[in-house]
């Protein structure tokens, strides 16, 4: 067996990112485009508003029918229709002509401009107008908003209310997105057990499988949790062959060393391993395989270990098939106190976030509640054995 | 019909705010939990760990039997069992005993510490121990993580992954979460058409129903869409009966005042008007009232308009039905330019950010566009006529 592929963080990254696997499109109805990726970029495939088109109700006019108007020398002009909004004007201005008009409505042929009916007066079938206006007054024009092939959304921007709306105005009810990548996770060991089962002596509730599901989730990608695997190589192998029906398959170890090696040969059994043991702390156990063509993770026991190599190793690869960059987040921030890391380890360590103060969580990996307090993880390089307080540290961000 | 109840900003909140509508509970799997807001405290059914846990794999023993060991004096110890992870050990120790033990299996009677199985020596069925030990050494208490009884989380929290996580790990399997308030969406005008509807000279498609529904959604509510209002009675009647059926009903009125009236008589015959116009800009025409107990609002029929007033009034509403607090999040910022408003107008303009800058978006309430570039509205007091570059302002987020 292979078991002496222990890499550094990046090379199991490079790995990791040239895995075969790439961001699947597909199409779906507006309607349920909200907190999708956009696949495409996408142009207005119409002006807004679509026509000349009235902002105020009132007359539509020739503008320079107006121009000598003044109160004492109205302008007397014969009102031939009315166009509401949402019709087809039937009507055409000629000189010495308006026509009743609301807003919204298309400006009739022959009309420059529209006069709020509240500055005008009416007189059974003419309108006097005391006061010139100009082209265009009371009227957006075509395509003033959004021109017709305006690049209005690029690929790769998440969809909100914003944008849908967006969408709607141009008309458009489908759009390519990225499809949502299918992860497997499994949870593996004797003593684990499902929330709402008997809690027998020896037994321990599951975590990982919950808060590996729910984060794959809040990434953007779909969860399909298989349950627990026992500590033997039929229960893993039946679930690990389970999880290559979708995209990739996450398993985390139980606690013992065992489950890790069984997991290491089937792996190899069915498909290639290409790192076992990642030179970080957590996640030195970490391994990472292919099998058919599909990605295999076997992330650390302990919760908060687990949780930051997914962080790590995993969000990535997510963000990537969701169109993105193939990236983890990192801010700067400022040691609470004083902290002594190992030479020769490169470490993670989870920080609590309170404004530029990083406050480091030194409760052991073995803490169910180091990961709820955690907002992030300090990278500590291997080389460093002593962080002062106040140190500026690179923090990556423990959420999606 | 009471078209007179043109009222400050102030005391349209504080009428819905008293609407008599109230959070709902429903109690939903954990697996369904994801993103939702808790409706009760969780306290831990649960010490964690639930019994004292090894937490390396090698023998358990009683600590005083090591006390003496030294490189020169080793003690010898007779291994009597092995206990694994997920079983009740059914061996206690007596003086001069051990048992092999794994890592997050129970500690045996009799045993108070384990000592890894790299430093000792195995010989048959003895152990060889060359330092002593100490009690809990090797050892993880139960409750140490979290006691029986612990506050894990509020009434109020949104469960992100940490969350639901936290919940697996004591085991809870259902919780006690908000209702999401269901929220009937209605588009008006005669010239609204669907995105992939053909458009017809005149038409314009709506952008309100997708912009209103997929804000609800990102509130955390659920919204049914239930198409476009034609400007008549009917029409409007029949749409308005339709949206009864859920908690809210939202319309948001076509471009014409005419429609505005058309749904202040329907509400005033079906109901009660409490708001018919608000004093700011936008959002004058906003009309609020009451029907069978549920909130009905007529928003503005112009997108940026019909969002700032959702922004404005809806999203408390949703908020304090999702367990928190009706209120708007407000930031300070630096105005980019001077900003001319009217007096005696309290006005909300739209503006983009940019670090501490706030730009303003002078595009007009007609420009579809106003509202994808904003990440928010400055509230200009009413007896405020000039703002000047670089002046603190408070911007209401135009996100959820």
């Amino acid at each position: 067996m292979a078991f002496l592929k222990v890499v550094p963080l990046e090379e199991a990254l490079k790995i990791i990112n040239s895995l075969p696997l790439k961001p699947k499109i597909e199409e779906v109805a507006l309607e349920e485009a909200l907190g999708r990726v956009l696949a495409e970029d996408i142009h207005s495939p119409i002006d807004v508003p679509p026509f000349d088109r009235a902002t105020v109700d009132g007359y539509a006019v020739r503008s320079q029918d107006t121009w000598n108007a003044s109160e004492s020398n109205p302008v007397v002009l014969k009102v031939i229709g009315e166009i509401h909004a949402g019709e087809e004007p039937q009507i055409e201005l000629g000189e010495g002509e308006a026509a009743y008009i609301s807003t919204g409505a298309v400006l009739p042929k022959g009309a420059d401009a529209v006069i709020e009916f509240e500055i005008v007066e009416r007189k059974g079938d003419e309108v006097i107008i005391t006061k010139p206006t100009y082209p265009q007054a009371g009227v957006m024009k075509a395509g003033t908003d959004i021109p017709k092939g305006t690049l209005l959304l690029k690929k790769g921007t998440k969809l909100g209310f914003k944008e849908t709306a967006l969408l709607s105005a141009v008309g458009i009810s489908k759009v390519k997105v990225f499809a949502k990548p299918k992860v497997a996770v499994i949870s593996t060991g004797n003593e684990v057990i499902l929330p709402g089962e008997d809690l027998k002596r020896g037994k321990i509730y599951d975590i990982n499988g919950r808060a590996v599901s729910d984060a794959v989730r809040e990434l953007g990608g779909e969860a399909y949790f298989l349950g627990i695997a026992r500590d033997n190589e039929e229960s893993l192998k039946e679930k690990i062959l389970e999880g290559l029906k979708y995209d990739i398959v996450i398993l985390s170890g139980g606690a013992s060393g065992g489950t890790r090696d069984l997991t290491a040969s089937i792996i190899e059994e069915l498909g290639e391993i290409k790192v076992h043991g990642i030179a970080i702390q957590p996640g030195k156990p970490t391994i990472i395989g292919v099998i058919d063509g599909k990605p295999i993770f076997g992330l650390p026991g302990y919760p908060t270990s687990c949780l930051t190599n997914f962080t790590l190793l995993v969000a990535p690869l997510i963000r990537k098939l969701l169109g993105g960059e193939f990236e983890t987040q990192r801010i700067k921030k400022k040691l609470a106190h004083k902290v002594f890391s190992v030479k020769g380890r490169r470490q993670f360590l989870p920080v609590k976030l309170e404004g530029e103060i990083a406050k480091p969580i030194l409760k052991g990996s073995g803490a169910v509640t180091s990961f709820i307090e955690a907002d992030g993880f300090v990278d500590i390089p291997e080389n460093v054995e002593i962080l002062e307080e106040g140190e500026e540290v690179e923090v990556i961000l423990f959420r999606f």
